[in-house]
């Protein structure tokens, strides 16, 4: 069982208190089929320019992503820059140029109107939905979106909302959207939006999900050295679509499984700048963080007698 | 095994987004003991004034909680006040009156001196030395303290540190506490000033504990009412160590199992203003509460294949 994604591909510059990077291999597109590319077979769909350097694809062909649907027009590439203070939950956005993404009308490969599982990473609502109306009969589909669609293009959303099995989204943009403060409420009003599972990002807080009426509490793992959240959110998702096309199984037990090894590839992801933790990353690093989780969590049950 | 804790018992007026009261019975003392008194026996030290109504005792004697060390002496009581928005992970403070609490030496009745399980919660650090000097052979000994004492009292605060065996403590004053913002770092700078385990509190994302090499991720139940935070931090502190004292055992495991008692306590207590939840609270209600945050953690290992 493969996953589709489209999203962005972009060239970022970043800085954070531990160092700084220019016009490296970013966007959610990226990081999101690198991640998956661990559990399963990927199908990209984006854009980029003609100054997209050829070995930023190199990363791609390794770990065996399907970039057919990668376009390559003239102009320039999706560029975003941001810093992070030592508070590096919060992303400051410095300039966002999306250039050839503006004009962006994705047209899927033949080979990938068939995929089983989509993700709709977070772009524009509108090709959300452009990409949807070209997938046959999808299994699963998740999306992400963030404040800038909620405010600007709400119908277009809730729209998308409506034909998604699970939205991924952070935790205050989960309030915004509901416009409630309180997580378990907003939760609940999302869940009445359309979709039928809702994972609550929350940064080095982990992240909770909502699925139907039962509740799951991932935890981040807690790093030493992290050096770079840029992608985290992106590597989490991949991680958690890439596990569930793997199984092929949407259950309850088996979405916790997946939520779990998403925050395993989330963890990898920033502990280094740009792509270049999970480069590097190998199976049997995944396995053992995913294992130490359950050691995090652990705890034994109250005595009978108590 | 019974616990001893000192700390304040103050009349409080709190005021949330759900409600407002106005100097009812509160002070982390109280919400301690209160918390502890489902588990095990309690002796309180503290001081309250000629003012304190001796209605607000009621709870105390109905928890059998020993309030033998709890001094009643010429002035006003405690007063704190205080204010959270929407954002009910941290409290404007209106208004501290210290009052009686200003000249107070705590004296410890004789039958408190061979306590087992001591709680220092977060008053001056001299205070806290003080009666430590007054407790024969505490088997486990655990303090709380604040950003006021590490900016004010460092020196008094470091020679607490250096006997305790736990501190229990809200993540921003960690990172300030060790000056390291990670709080992976932070606790490891920490547990090289003398205790041997640490809980960084962290409101509604739950707990994290360090000890020794071992990192426990303990969640905050979800609540759809959160009324009023005051006390969330020393409910948790009550139901952890009265949970250790009942089952008498520190080890690794039984931490665990107090944590997520402290967590329960907690979840109980932010559901309504001073200490009314946790007076109509019964402990099959606890017991319940407990089992659900397994359900709120449990995911299923990764298939021996993969």
């Amino acid at each position: 069982m493969g996953v589709l994604v489209v999203g962005s591909v972009a060239l970022d510059s970043v800085k954070t208190p531990f160092g700084a990077v220019e016009n490296v291999l970013g966007g959610s597109a990226s990081y999101f089929s690198t991640a998956a590319s661990f559990f399963t077979e990927v199908s990209l769909v984006g854009v980029v320019g003609d100054d997209f350097p050829s070995q930023a694809l190199t990363l791609f062909r390794d770990r065996e992503i399907n970039i057919d649907g990668l376009e390559r027009v003239p102009g320039k590439t999706f560029h975003w820059a941001g810093e992070y203070s030592y508070d590096l939950n919060e992303a400051i956005t410095l300039d966002t140029q999306l250039n050839v993404f503006e004009q962006f009308r994705p047209k899927l490969p033949a080979a990938y109107q068939d995929s089983p599982y989509v993700f709709l990473a977070n772009i524009d609502p509108e090709l959300q939905l452009d990409v949807l109306n070209q997938v046959k009969h999808p299994k699963f589909v998740a999306c992400d979106t963030m404040n800038f669609w909620i405010q600007g293009k709400l119908g277009a959303l809730m729209a998308v909302l409506q034909r998604v099995d699970l939205l991924t989204i952070n935790e205050s943009e989960a309030r915004q959207l509901a416009q409630e403060p309180n997580v378990v409420k907003a939760a609940r009003a999302i869940l009445q939006m359309g979709p039928k599972a809702l994972i609550v990002k929350r940064g080095e807080y982990g992240a909770l999900m909502f699925n139907g009426s039962t509740m799951f509490y991932a935890p981040a793992y807690p790093l030493e050295a992290v050096y770079d959240p840029t992608g985290a959110g992106d590597s989490f998702a991949g991680g958690f679509m890439g596990y569930l096309a793997n199984v092929d199984d949407v259950s309850e037990e088996a979405m916790r499984q997946a939520i779990i090894m998403g925050s395993t590839m989330a963890s990898f992801n920033v502990e280094s700048f740009s792509l270049e933790r999970l480069r590097s990353l190998s199976y049997a690093e995944i396995r053992d963080r995913f294992r130490a989780f359950k050691g995090l969590v652990n705890f034994a049950d109250l005595p009978e007698t108590t």
